[in-house]
């Protein structure tokens, strides 16, 4: 038996990723935003939607590129920090100790720390009502050497990520495996 | 050190949601989908990426309407047998043993199993490449009354959602509380 909550932006589950930019003097920012996902597979595109208002929207403007990075477990508190305060008035790369790097394909700064980046260029902005969502095209993907496994692929459990819950206001890591993905429901198939 | 590992379509985490759509004839369908996330908190939209050669992608223009529904761990096979076959001809509830039930805001099914459904009403096709992103507002979110918490929210231990790591084609549940959103990095305010 189920009950309405109502219209709202409940999801299970929410990433959490760390968009990052340049100003216009080429000052690195940050923020953390749960509004993503990918979107496309060839181009391989993600999109990530982010309020006018931010600095980082700017940012994405007038460089037409950002990179997605992924937090592991270790950056909860970072990655909550970088959504909390405006890189207007803060560097939050000063004030967390993280590293701002160049991304290598595009004009925009990974986090050195976080295991995961997607370094994208913009392709679309589409203007969905507070929200500006912006569909970028994946032009490399950059993994941590530690998180990588034995067989050149990276694994769950060296990449830690973690997710959000919006009905609570919640961060939770990533559980057991549960099976194969195209393999665990095959016996119904007839 | 980081590693390139190309243009791909990596992201962590990645939700699995299962879209449910009438055809022309009024018969329910439901594929499962990765490409999916919020994208806009006023109006409240959800988008899930679809190929076009696909049944459902049919199904949504034809109605203009389509649902997300959230599988629990109790039903990762099922979940996986939605992504395996199409609804072209396979009916997937009567071979999964699932229950449709008419949302009560759109022209869509929902599975009655899943504890958690949005009931959206198509708002934009973006056609992005082989991939076209529906763009979704969400009227409605109903959940299962057995995944409310004494508060009145739904809680992550109940509704017990998984997530797609793309990179191995491997399904996971959620882990541990890590902290509170919009606190745990208070401390790195000035």
């Amino acid at each position: 038996m189920k009950q309405s909550l109502g219209a709202r932006t409940l999801l299970y589950t929410h990433p959490v990723v760390v968009i990052g930019t340049y100003d216009r003097e080429g000052r690195p920012n940050v923020m953390t935003a749960a509004w993503a996902g990918i979107c496309c597979s060839s181009p391989p595109c993600v999109a990530v939607s982010l309020q006018r208002p931010r600095h980082s929207h700017g940012n994405i403007m007038v460089n037409r590129a950002f990179t997605v990075n992924i937090p592991s477990e270790d950056h909860v508190r970072e990655a909550d920090f970088f959504g909390m305060v405006s890189g207007k008035d803060t560097d939050k790369f000063a004030a967390s100790g993280l590293t701002p790097v160049k991304a290598s394909k595009v004009n925009a700064p990974c986090v050195e720390e976080f295991p995961v980046v997607l370094e994208c260029r913009l392709l679309h902005a589409h203007e969905l009502g507070v929200h500006t969502q912006f569909v970028g095209e994946i032009l490399d993907v950059r993994v941590d050497q530690t998180v990588i496994g034995p067989d050149g692929r990276p694994e769950m459990g060296r990449v830690r990520p973690f997710v959000y819950d919006s009905a609570r206001q919640e961060y939770f890591g990533i559980g057991k495996l549960l099976g194969k993905a195209f393999s665990v429901g095959k016996d119904l198939k007839r």
